[in-house]
């Protein structure tokens, strides 16, 4: 895969302009040997990364402000990195740029129970923030997979999704407003802290997702929701095919079930947890659910959706006694990834149908899988129609050999084919670039360009990602 | 209010202009007679419109191709025009424009219970979607008071909010995808059928509550949502003061109690509704609050707000017996602005606070009708901190005199200075236009001016309006 940025052609970076940086910034806050900057260099995927020249670790506002400054004035590069936990190539660093690091800028820097709203720094910890809100009887909604080491900046860029987001929406559905530093070192306010408000183009959700290539987010207000005065319902449900487990998400759907959680992890991916964990995985258990309800009534939607999953086939479905036991089973759900990585080399792909899609899609999975010989494993989001289909492949070679490729690229055909689209919650980054004119077409394409190129002239701001 | 468009200087319409635009979108489409049209010209504000050259009233997608196509080759101003239902001036006719009229673009092209989402077109009432939504269970949440007349293409156009929005969002966070023509008539489809998805920029949002200076949206994929099984429960808390109904608000949303409606009016309002409809409106009140909840344990939530309202002073709370009860409240509540254009004209306005600075915001706008004296009758969104203060003159003026522009710009300062938004749901419109730069500032004025050059180099679409 490509780590070259394709807009900037000439670079003047050199000795006397890391200097100038450092002068600026003051000492501590630029890294230059290359073992240290290496692994600034990489996100969660198996990109080889370009070589910066220059990690920075940012600890203000005005830092980023000098940062771009600076590299405006140099036409140096700059790759905005939150905790590196991206699995698209997003924050993967290019030849020769500055990774701007955004995890020290940590603060919560207000928390108004009333407004139910927070601003935050771009290198909160996003379960920090949920954790800090729930003393005041509040959540911060979005939760990925990866949220005990992802950062708030992180999520923006990719407009995160997580397990709650069947509920609660994805990140972008709580960002009220944000704190921009654009590719020349102005500083842009978008939005607001109140909840509605139509002033101006919405430029909060455009930065939103956008995968550090229009600005650096240097804070954030985000809205805080109610949390459940108890905890969640919890159902599990196993299985004896997948096409069957995808089906009694539809039911689930289609009866109004609302569920505040509702993912769906196969065989190969139990599998691993089991290797891993030894959670005592039966044989014939090709698929299970496990599915949430925090409404007031979150008992009786729970018995509703277990009636749903024992109609469409499961073999058994168990209650949660308790909190602990429903935790440990979440746990184990957002174990899913690291359990997938220590069987090799993993490409995750994140597409996303129609929810009436999701059986077909599953079983289009199954099939491509098998004629191309490439093990699959998948856990979805299925209430949204989210699936991760992983690749895993040997650890030894540098990137997925031609037959993953192959069955990657059927696999996002069938999704477009169906409505659906690339990435779900990942972002594009580098890994899906070759595909992303399957979906946006000729003149999505120029209207990106265009808007780039009023956030971005010089196409400093991760050049070659997201768009 | 200037009425002229700033960023266009020259045009060259003329007669043989206008039939070739006949001929290319054939009979009955194009009208031309000054009387006719300037009955295309006008919103529900006060604003004098510009001189219309015609009002086309286009029937598909092509249509509004060809439309764009032969303003950009002659430079002329296209305003798009939903149901002209708009209280911020967005669709007022500038001088020598062609009115963009979608109304006949009324089909709902699909609707999909399994995926739970609608495409429609621009034209489609609001509360029709809505309506064929619920045949299935589901809803349209989006629900301005205008809903049974405004169209969906208007609600876009806005970013509308509404009475239900305080539970379910705004008509943003119910857009999934549009598709759109752009001035110079290519065709952008935005967005997706799926309920996430981060794929390239988010030019869905951009365009929603862009007031059709970005391009002309002529079908959207809406997200529906699951309708509540019951009528909601509804109370109704009568008021000795204003600010004492704004703290029952303020507690309300403290308290968790997450009404699906959280409506206040005024003693001005009320007087206006009783002088109309006779609702034995007691002396003493001075404000009232109507709040309902549709979950599942909606009476007991009623219950609680009625006690947090008694709290706060309430005079009398009733809660309503039956749902027929309910709906006259609500349809009074709806009425609120028709009620007060029987006393005069009025200049609407839009303002929205953080939630905690309502009580005192209330405040700021009795004492602002005080000093000035001017009468403001107001009604709220207040459990999202929308504020409608509406300024009535006489019918006999052609604009609001200097002390209601006085009275309403001390109000939009106030707003500002408490953190809040001059619109929340209305539009900037050519209404608001005075007051912009006040809360965005200059660079955010850069970028929306790069922004609109983006999709609208001529500076045919809408101009001066919204940006």
């Amino acid at each position: 895969m490509p780590a070259r940025p394709a807009g900037v052609t000439s670079y003047s970076p050199c000795v006397t302009a890391i200097a100038e940086l450092v002068a600026v910034l003051g000492p501590g806050k630029v890294l230059t040997d290359p073992d240290v900057t290496d692994s600034y260099a990489r996100d969660r995927t198996f990109l080889e990364p370009g070589k910066p020249l220059a990690a920075v670790l940012a600890e203000s506002r005005d830092d980023v402000v000098a940062v771009m400054r600076w590299a405006s004035a140099h036409r140096v590069p700059v790759v905005p990195r939150g905790a590196g936990t991206g699995l698209a190539g997003g924050a993967t660093a290019v030849e020769g740029c500055v990774v701007l690091a955004l995890h020290r800028m940590a603060a919560i820097r207000e928390l108004s129970p009333a407004d139910e709203i927070a601003v935050v720094e771009p290198g909160v910890i996003t379960a920090d923030l949920d954790r800090a809100a729930r003393e005041f009887g509040l959540m911060y909604a979005p939760d990925p997979s990866s949220y005990e080491i992802s950062t708030i900046g992180g999520n923006l860029a990719t407009n995160a999704g997580g397990l709650r987001c069947v509920k609660y929406g994805v990140t972008r559905d709580s960002t009220l407003g944000l704190e921009v530093v654009l590719a020349d070192g102005r500083v842009l306010n978008t939005g607001r802290r109140t909840v509605k408000g139509v002033t101006g183009y919405d430029l909060t959700g455009l930065f939103v997702g956008s995968e550090g290539t229009l600005g650096v987010i240097t804070a954030a207000t985000v809205r805080l929701r109610r949390a459940p005065l108890v905890y969640p319902a919890t159902i599990a449900a196993e299985f004896g095919s997948l096409r069957d487990a995808a089906a009694a998400v539809a039911a689930i759907i289609a009866a109004g079930c609302q569920p505040s959680l509702l993912e769906m992890l196969d065989r190969a991916t139990l599998k691993a947890i089991d290797d891993w964990k030894n959670i005592g995985l039966e044989p014939s258990v090709q698929a299970m659910l496990i599915a949430q309800s925090d409404a007031v009534d979150g008992q009786a939607v729970a018995e509703r959706m277990r009636e749903l999953c024992e109609d469409n086939g499961a073999s058994f479905v168990a209650a949660s006694a308790d909190r602990r036991e429903a935790e440990e089973l979440i746990g184990l759900r957002r174990m899913a990834y690291h359990a997938k990585e220590r069987l090799g080399s993993c490409l995750v792909e994140d597409v996303c149908v129609p929810r009436s899609a999701l059986p077909d899609m599953i079983s289009a999975i199954e099939d491509i899988a098998a004629r191309h010989g490439v093990p699959i494993c998948t856990v979805a989001h299925a209430g949204d129609g989210n699936l991760h289909p992983v690749f895993v492949f040997d650890r030894g070679l540098p990137e997925p050999p031609p037959e993953v490729w192959a069955a990657a690229d059927e696999v996002f055909r069938e999704t477009l084919r169906r409505g659906g689209t690339l990435t779900g919650e990942h972002g594009v980054g580098l890994l899906k670039q070759r595909w992303l004119a399957l979906e946006t077409g000729p003149v999505t394409e120029e209207i990106h360009r265009g808007v780039k190129q009023v956030f971005d002239p010089l196409g400093i701001l991760n050049p070659g990602k997201a768009v």
